[in-house]
């Protein structure tokens, strides 16, 4: 298993829709994340700020996330949040939400 | 079992300083968490950003967080920590690392 953590910025005008749309995920993109393995995963929201952790627990992590990039329903989901978050400027191509670096982990 | 949260900012200048502290961290200040019952605790960062994710597995925070804030050991690493950290704007009294909502969790 594998830690993940994601950061982007939502944007405040957009930040109560945001929010909305995550109380009522759509199923298909729950069941999409297990999937791709993705587990334990948690949106956190301050300042305009969103912080995402999950753990990865397959072997192919590029794969899984090529795969859920194709997936009809992800790019429905994608296509309705990106206009409302807004990457860090340090992100490469290719990044949206950013990867963090893991500083320390304790069980 | 309660997931939370939290966000920081290190200093950029103290940024190098904090990491090699944390790939290091103390014994006590890990046998301090578990027995305040901290678990599958991780802190990421990215363009001075922390965040930290914990789960908490005992069934009163307040006073587990009461206890470590007296623990000499760690007032001791956090008198260390602190001056390398900027809090948020937002946070409100007695707030250091800032209390983030969570949005959404699949498991």
């Amino acid at each position: 298993m594998k830690r993940y953590g994601q950061v982007i910025r939502v944007k405040p005008e957009r930040y109560e829709e945001y929010r909305r749309y995550h109380q009522e995920v759509w199923p298909e993109i729950i069941e999409l994340g297990r999937q791709c393995n993705i587990r334990n995963q948690t949106i956190f929201h301050r300042d305009g700020l969103l912080f995402r952790y999950f753990e990865y627990t397959g072997d192919d992590y590029e794969a899984d996330m090529a795969r859920a990039a194709v997936d009809p329903k992800n790019q429905a989901w994608w296509e309705i949040m990106q206009p409302m978050q807004e990457p860090l400027e340090s992100c490469v191509e290719g990044e949206w939400w950013a990867s963090m670096e893991e500083l320390v982990h304790t069980d």
